[in-house]
């Protein structure tokens, strides 16, 4: 780098730390060109300065290799509360002002540019869907690397440049994520390039690895399979040349080694290189506040200078900050950037503010799904047959990965559980994805395998949420306890959707598609740490414009649920349904009758007239696999018993039909929801998760008290499946006690019907609880109920 | 190790693993003095062998170490799901039929253990809470290494063994959890030893690190401060010794590192012993099944010969296997452990199932806290003053922390957030805990600190699990919305203490106290991302029996709630109160009063007469701070525009009072609850939280589709605080609104009070949303709502 290159690179990045200075402190006189006065300062300053200056290093650094090298970079944050840093350069750069035209290049558009940072009516703080370029917020630390490691998947031609903050290397999701080299294929991979950026301290305190030595730190990322340099300094003028090289050998050695495996074939994991660069923290900033040390420490963290309106020092002090930048050698009279540090940014799309692959690949290419027919179940009598639920799921998720073949653009994602919840049928056509060695006795397993299995729920999610927001689809499968793991992160994701879809230059992206395979109702085998069907009222909390919860109870309504949800946009799809053999119920047909409805009469499981003029006597109602069983066999147990009580019996599959439609698009009006629950009769309801959440839903219909609902109330161990019904007081015998608890007036057979369930209920609890020492086998007491359910 | 000692350990060994091949498959015939048949097995075949022998070879190894030094060793079973192994040791060494005498030394017992496991009525097939010497489940993986981490902390004579599987290793959390020598202190803690057992598989594939060469793992924990040693093997007679001479050096290091500083002081992060095991999994099971290799493979991993009632070769296979072990070289005719094998498990409370610090320890020490008058605000008129709510309860934990130190028994956990919170008084006493280099402008940090900051949510709570598990008082302090990145251990935990409270031998242990300070209602300036009040959705749907939350609304309240929290046994307890500077209302006593009842009617905050005959027209709700303060400006609207509405004011610091008792200890009986809320009265509710969770609260009581409620809608940014309750529609005007749209009859005043609110929102609105540009100085458009809460 010749002293004029590196001349102008250091003015750029003036140019960069400039605005972010301005951004968090200024309201008017963005380019200073009178004396600074308190009225130009904001009245309330926010932001985060310490990151800022090195998050701009980085920028303007790649953008030289970028013009270099034509490199087609994506730029991830970690420290995405370094907001204005970031958008700082994607202003400079130009990509800000052709998405929004009124911060325009000139001295107005300076003006709009600081104003908005951090104010009302302005824009966030932190790198979000308003930034150009980003696919991270960086909020919630933890998961840069995973999003970058996702991003690159299937994206052969392009870098992830991903800053990890020493404060994010902290968290565990992302110490997770290191070991990424054991999952990216060069020969069809894109490559992440982490640049770990230790500036030594978090909001108040030291970091752990940035009081380590470059030595350890080394090993620590070579470890994981990296190859990392170190580039430090305190001066830019030693820093700048040293991380120019430390690039561009970074991208010569991504590019060898793709070259290589694209032309020979990937064999092992390879070390990728990183870069690793401890600057001070606040770099450029105050060095001593009020004579104590600022730059370089913690207190660099957020604003260093404060109360700058009412301390005439501290005003000074700013003011001497902001020209330290010497912004009039930086803009020209018209502020504009002058043209030679102009023609430092890459042009066009390969700016990194104009990425494409930032909203949603160039364009999101959909999946083309074959019919349903080559998959659906063919059901017959409803109930009379059981089949493993997921496994023509599998089949579905198999023809994607054999259509996209050429065009990969679909990957499965799971903690080692694709067999176990019965999708094993991909492997028919693909692989377990693993960099390392594969011995003779692996099953399914290569370098090539687009199957993702990692034993954590935050990596598979956060590769999965990199692949959906470039433009790829996928599935995200895992115990249902489990995906309380990386609840936040499906928080987190349905936050970012939400503002995404409220700005018109963001492409829809493939949905975050969850599937819930190993329920609460079976996990009678794992126990109660295995119970948890919490995701469900996580999600219901988050808004109506991005989250879906389906509950399908059958194979075909889970098929024509997945036709759906893998060629939606936008959403959170969460889809809970047992991988174990359960009571098939719908044909093809009435699936996708059933599942466009969301809810519906079950006509062939109540006694209703064919034109009912009075209504039911009860509606019994269920949502999810298990409940509609134990539904179904309480409605049989009350019409074969109380042969004069009329009974309804209403599946929901999609839970969000429930609440009102001004709480969720897909809420009933109130005439249709009367049409299958009536107005006002009791309606008994057998809910997949925790059953208070039905009374959050319903909140808002005609007499919500009337909704008696039974769930999973927190009761488990390891036992039997139907004994997990009964510890829930969610069985047949609960449910039609209940009904009879609700309906008025006196039915013949009900007495009887009562007594019965009860009896059954004893003889359970005596074979499960108290005769389990004195049964000559155990086989005796793993005791079911005898067939009761209606299979006309 | 002589060849005598080798040839016993392995029998040993051989016991362990016998037992745990028994309790997997066999129902009768437990040492197998006939003849194997189809109706000795079990009917259904549940347990996991991969891990098992692993888990029992440490188990053995560390009797050796412990009858040789007499450590006192905790152990935890990351690979939770190796119960059987564990259960089999503490049998082997009595510890399990002290506690559970019917599962005798004997035949009986022998039949009865075998009986128990994973069958209904027995025990389940995890390290639960039920099995002797175990504080970790081990079901969701990745927490073992913290739980070990915050059991050691203050414990200076324990170590903890710690194994590890190469499952649980590819988690975030564990990988995170790595960086513990960081934060254990010499001279003060115990040890923590883990054992990271590679058998190389999970499920259905191999592992990350099981791939990876010696070289490469060792120098993945290296980088991480441990000094690692590798054992490994295929033949348990050339593994016996490596094993027995590890776990000799590394107690050995372990004494030499303490003693060090117990007598020098402590200096920089210790090299702290770790061993690598590397042995096949299923280790001494079948081979080959069905001509298919399993030992050494993934197909280990849970019942290797399945069908075995069906399949005599199978059957004959296990018989061949059990056979293996030489059950009659074992155990006696009376199926009593033999004499010079029973020698090899260490003593009394030295047995690993006997620890006292897996009950809590030997004695939970309860905190004796200062009397709250010396931290208490004087409030005068309710709302006359605002003060920073939280900063009184940090001079209260540095009370805790002064009168503890000689006896150290309470830490703080925060992501870095403790003066960020206001709770920095602690540092007058104590300090950050790093183990890394101090530097001069550090702010409070030093070795011998026992605040712990990491910027892990998961490390936070897994150290504080640990601590309180072992009998120890702490508090977990974050921000509100990054709450969620450890909601599945919460959930985890409060299951962990709900089946622990039945057992009647398990001590009572500290609560888990959690408080979020930095709330959704007041994170404005740092955006939607921070934005999330689902921990209380998540705590909700736990069992009552052991989950407490609390909002108490201003800071005396916060004091009783915290005398309360701190000093309860086995409960979640989560507080959530705003950090910033909030209006205060009660005086401590009446703050007690407020506290011990859960919720009350504010009756100077409302115009009731003091003898109400006739009750309210509307019943004003809130819980939580900001709600609080939006609820008594809105009722003091109401007041002063609409003097002829009776208008009541009620506080629920208490969440749980809300459902009925039969869903909750903490529910208000009816009668009590109508006291509060009236039968059949609209009551207008602001809510910290997802608004929906109140009518989960409230179903079961009478007609509660009167309740409206207001709460955190997910709506956000960055923004001001009083666009926050605008945004979510729960500001005073919006309340206000709500009951004049809900109240019945004609009232003066009203109409011009609603149209009041609506130009008050309407000002608002053009201040924050379209006024941006035009306004000459943004300190104009920062606008909050002129003073009108009534303050008598």
């Amino acid at each position: 780098m010749g002293p004029d290159e590196l001349e102008l690179l250091n003015r750029y990045w003036n140019a960069a730390n400039y605005l972010t200075v301005a951004q968090i402190y200024l309201q008017e006189n963005a380019l200073l060109r009178q004396p600074l006065t308190a009225a130009h300062i904001k009245p309330r300053l926010l932001g985060h300065w310490g990151t800022s200056p090195g998050l701009s290093l980085v920028y303007v650094h790649l953008n030289q290799l970028i013009r270099k090298t034509g490199a087609k970079v994506l730029y991830i944050a970690g420290p995405g509360h370094g907001g204005p840093a970031v958008v700082a350069n994607v202003y400079l750069e130009g990509s800000y002002s052709e998405i929004y035209p009124a911060v325009s290049q000139d001295l107005a558009g300076l003006r709009k540019l600081i104003r908005q940072f951090s104010t009302p009516g302005g824009i966030p703080s932190h790198v979000g869907p308003a930034t150009p370029g980003s696919i991270h917020e960086g909020g919630e630390l933890g998961y840069s690397l995973a999003h970058a490691t996702g991003a690159a998947m299937d994206n052969p031609e392009l870098v992830v440049a991903c800053v990890i903050g020493d404060g994010e290397a902290e968290t565990g999701p992302l110490e997770g994520a290191w070991k990424a080299p054991a999952f990216l294929n060069p020969a069809r991979d894109g490559a992440v390039l982490p640049i770990l950026h230790l500036n030594g301290y978090k909001i108040s305190g030291p970091t752990v690895l940035g009081r380590q030595s470059d030595q350890q730190v080394m090993a620590h990322l070579a470890s994981n399979g990296w190859d990392p340099v170190v580039v430090a300094g305190t001066d830019p003028m030693v820093v700048h040349p040293q991380l120019a090289v430390a690039l561009e050998h970074a991208y010569a050695r991504i590019r060898q080694i793709q070259e290589r495996a694209r032309s020979n074939g990937a064999s092992g994991a390879e070390r990728w290189p990183a870069i690793i660069v401890r600057t001070p923290k606040g770099w450029t900033g105050p060095d001593f506040v009020d004579g104590i040390p600022v730059e370089g420490t913690f207190r660099a963290h957020q604003v260093p200078l404060s109360g700058v309106r009412e301390n005439p020092a501290h005003l000074a002090q700013l003011e001497a900050w902001l020209r330290s930048y010497n912004p009039e050698t930086l803009f020209d009279n018209d502020g504009r950037l002058l043209p030679e540090l102009a023609a430092l940014a890459p042009a066009g799309p390969l700016r990194m503010g104009a990425s494409p692959w930032a909203q949603g690949g160039a364009a999101v290419e959909p999946l083309s799904l074959r019919p349903l027919e080559n998959y659906a179940l063919d059901v017959g009598v409803p109930g009379s047959s059981t089949h493993e639920t997921t496994r023509p799921l599998g089949e579905m998720l198999r023809d994607i990965y054999a259509d996209t073949a050429d065009d990969p653009r679909f990957r499965l994602f799971s903690p080692d559980e694709t067999n176990s919840n019965r999708l094993g049928a991909v492997f028919e056509v693909t692989d377990r994805c693993l960099m390392e060695p594969v011995f003779a006795g692996d099953d399914h397993l290569s370098p090539d395998g687009r199957v993702m299995e990692v034993l954590s729920e935050h990596l598979c999610q956060g590769w999965l949420e990199g692949y959906v927001l470039t433009g790829r689809h996928g599935l995200f499968a895992t115990y249902e306890a489990f995906a309380m793991v990386s609840a936040s992160m499906t928080v987190q994701h349905a936050k970012w959707l939400q503002h995404a879809r409220e700005l018109p230059w963001r492409n829809p992206v493939p949905s975050l598609n969850i599937l819930l395979t190993s329920t609460c109702w079976r996990n009678d085998h794992n126990g109660f740490s295995h119970q948890g069907p919490g995701l469900i009222d996580t999600v219901l909390s988050l808004s109506g414009s991005v989250i879906r919860v389906y509950l399908p109870p059958d194979s075909n309504t889970l098929l024509a649920t997945a036709e759906h949800v893998l060629q939606s946009k936008d959403y959170v799809n969460l889809v809970v349904v047992d991988k174990q053999a359960h009571p098939q119920y719908l044909s093809l047909e009435a699936a996708r009758r059933h599942a466009a409805a969301g809810a519906s009469i079950w006509h062939w499981a109540g006694n209703e007239n064919p034109e009912p003029t009075t209504g039911p006597d009860i509606v019994m109602a269920c949502a999810g696999d298990v409940p509609t069983e134990e539904t179904l066999a309480a409605a049989w147990l009350l019409q074969s018993h109380v042969p004069g009580l009329t009974v309804r019996v209403v599946n929901v599959m999609d839970a969000l039909v429930l609440p009102p439609p001004d709480v969720h698009p897909h809420g009933l009006s109130d005439v249709d929801f009367e049409k299958l629950f009536t107005p006002h009769a009791d309606v008994v309801m057998a809910w997949h998760g925790y059953a208070r959440a039905v009374h959050q839903l319903v909140h808002g219909r005609s007499d919500p008290g009337r909704f008696h609902v039974r769930g999973y109330n927190e009761q488990g161990t390891t036992t039997t499946p139907f004994d997990m019904v009964v510890l829930n007081k969610m069985s047949r015998y609960h449910l039609a006690m209940e009904a009879l608890h609700r309906v008025t007036g006196h039915f013949d057979g009900a007495q009887e019907l009562a007594e019965h369930c009860q009896e059954m209920l004893a003889k359970h609890e005596v074979y499960i609880r108290e005769h389990l020492e004195d049964l000559p086998e155990i086989r005796d007491w793993v005791w079911t109920p005898p067939e009761n359910q209606r299979t006309i």
